[in-house]
C-alpha cells in the first residue's frame, strides 16, 4: 500500500483573495508530511511536520496568524492521536509558543496526560524547554482587523459576523496512514475571532477535532468548534466506518448530518487504513490536499479536484 | 412514563471505610435530583442539583473534597448536556467555586461556547457573580493526605498508586429522563491525585466525561481520565444504542471494551430516553443510585442492587 498524507487547511467562508495563499499552503503541507514519511518517520511525524507547516504560515488560523479572542490575545487549541494504541496528546487555550501541536505531541510522549490547559500547557512547554515567545508575537494585523469588524458588526457568533471578519475562521490538520496502515491525526487551531478568554475548542477534544485508530482510520475536522463538539464529528465519522460505510462516505454523510441536525457549518478529512480518502464541507470552501505516490490533489470549491506531479 | 434520576459517585478502588459515606451519597443526590422534578424542574435541573450535592459533599471526588494535583491545588472539571438540541456547558480546571457544574450549565446557558478553560472559566464566573472562594477553601485534609502518599508510594498513575492514595478516585454524574423522554447528562470531578497543574480530563469533554440525545439517551462515565477520552466512552455507548444495543448491554459492552483495549478501569452510567437505566463498572467499585416511582435503587459492589421505597 502506498502511504498517503492528507491536509485541510479550515473550512469557512474563505474570500476570494485568499484562495491562493491557502492552496500553496497546503500543498507546502502535503510537501513537508510527505517528506517526513521519505525520511523514515511514522505516521506522526508525517502529520506533525504537515501541521507546523500550516502553524508557521500566516494564511491560516494557527500558529503564527491565528485569530484573537475579545482581548486581542492569540490562545491556542491542538491535539495529536495515534491509531496503533490510541495514544494521544492535545493543550487547549495555549499561549506564546510556535507550535501548539508539538506540544501537544509532547503531552503525548513526556506526560501520563492526554490534555493540559492554559497556564498548565504554558508551564509544560517552559520545562520543556521550547521558546516561549513575547507576548503578542503570534499577533497579525489581519486578526487584529478581524477583532474590530467582529466587535462592529458581529454581535454574535454567527455566519455573518465570519463573513464581515475576512472569513477568518479555519483550523488546520492532517491525517495519515503509512504503508503497513497504521493512520494518525493532528489538528490545531487559533479558534474563533472575539471569542471569550479562555475558550477552549473541538481542536484540543478527541473525537471532536481529531480521532485515530488503526481498526479504522483517521480523522481532522475544522469548522464552527462548538457545533463540531456537540456532534463529537470524528468519532461519529469513524463510527460510520464501523458500520461499514467507506471513508468518503462516512465523511460526507457526518458534515450533512452535523449541519442538516444543528444549522453550522463544518468539514473532514479522512483516510482509512486502507488508503481510501474521505474529504467533505459543508461551508463554502475548504481548503485541501493529499499525495499519493507521485500525484498530489488539491482543491478549495465544492466538486474542484485537481491532479499534478509531485515535485 | 416515570421519569428516572440515576447518579454516580465515581468508580474505583474505593476503600471499605468511606463506602456507607459513598451510599448514603448517592442516596442524598438521587434524593435532591427528585424533588426537582417534582417541584416542575427540566431534566437539567435534575441532574444539576443531584450533581451539586454531590459536590459539596466531602465523601466525593468533586467540588469541596476534590484531590489535588501536584502542587496541592484543587482544579476541577465539569460539564453538562441537554439531548433535546444537543445544547452542552463545560468547565476545565476551574478554581476556587463551589459547584463547577453550574458554571458549566451558565457557560451552556450565557455564551456561545461550550467550553470555558482555567483562568477563562474564572473569569466568567466574576462576571456570572459567583462567589470566588478564598484560595485552599475547596482542599481537605484527607486530599493532602492522598497527595503525600502520592509522592511517596505513586511514580504514575497506575493502580496500585491509586490504592496508596486510599481510592481517592471518582467523579460524581447524574443523568435524567422525563415523562416525555428527554434526557440530560451532567459530570463533575477533581479529576486524579498528583496530575500535572493544567491537567483537564475527560469529564469536561462532551462524548467522553458527558452525552445526551434524546434520539437515543444519555451518559455519564468516571473512572481513569485519559484512557474514557482515547475511547470516547459516553458517545461509543450512544452508538451503540444507536445501533440497537439496550442502555444496559451498550453500557456493559463498551465498559468491558475500554478495559479490554486500554488496560484501565471506567464506570458509566446511561438512561435511554425510553427509561432504560445502563450501569457498568470495571473498577472495584462504583457508588450508583436511581430513583424511579417510588422505589430508590442502589449499589456499590460488583452484582449489588438493593431497593427500598422512597422517603
Amino acid at each position: 500500500m502506498l502511504p498517503v498524507i492528507l491536509v485541510h487547511g479550515g473550512a469557512g467562508d474563505i474570500m476570494d483573495s485568499r484562495v491562493p495563499a491557502k492552496i500553496a499552503g497546503v500543498k507546502a503541507a502535503v510537501k513537508a508530511g510527505y517528506a517526513a514519511f521519505e525520511k523514515g518517520g511514522t505516521v506522526v511525524d508525517a502529520v506533525e511536520a504537515a501541521v507546523r507547516i500550516m502553524e508557521d504560515d500566516p494564511a491560516f488560523n494557527a500558529g503564527y496568524g491565528s485569530v484573537v479572542n475579545l482581548e486581542g490575545e492569540v490562545e491556542m487549541d491542538a491535539s495529536i492521536m495515534i491509531g496503533s494504541n490510541l495514544s494521544a496528546g492535545a493543550v487547549t487555550v495555549v499561549q506564546d509558543i510556535a507550535n501548539a501541536i508539538s506540544l501537544a505531541r509532547l503531552v503525548m510522549e513526556k506526560t501520563p496526560h492526554v490534555l493540559l490547559a492554559a497556564h498548565g500547557a504554558k508551564k509544560f512547554a517552559i520545562d520543556q524547554g521550547i521558546p516561549i515567545l513575547p507576548p503578542g508575537s503570534l499577533v497579525t494585523d489581519t486578526a487584529l482587523e478581524a477583532l474590530e469588524n467582529y466587535k462592529k458588526y458581529g454581535t454574535q457568533l454567527t455566519e455573518i459576523a465570519a463573513v464581515k471578519n475576512k472569513g477568518e475562521v479555519g483550523t488546520v490538520g492532517a491525517v495519515a496512514v503509512d504503508a503497513e496502515g497504521h493512520v494518525a491525526a493532528a489538528t490545531s487551531t487559533g479558534g474563533i475571532t472575539g471569542k471569550m478568554v479562555g475558550r477552549s475548542s473541538d481542536t484540543s477534544v478527541l473525537g471532536s477535532g481529531s480521532y485515530a485508530d488503526d481498526q479504522f482510520g483517521a480523522v481532522s475536522t475544522t469548522g464552527h468548534g462548538e457545533t463540531i463538539m456537540k456532534f463529537c464529528v470524528a468519532h461519529t465519522i469513524i463510527k460510520a466506518m464501523e458500520n461499514g460505510k467507506s471513508a468518503d462516505q462516512a465523511t460526507i454523510d457526518t458534515i450533512n448530518a452535523m449541519t442538516a441536525k444543528l444549522n453550522n457549518t463544518a468539514g473532514a478529512i479522512t483516510v482509512s487504513k486502507t488508503g481510501e480518502i474521505g474529504i467533505a464541507f459543508s461551508s463554502k470552501r475548504m481548503a485541501w490536499a493529499y499525495r499519493q505516490g507521485n500525484e498530489v490533489h488539491y482543491g478549495i470549491e465544492r466538486g474542484q479536484h485537481e491532479k499534478e506531479p509531485a515535485e
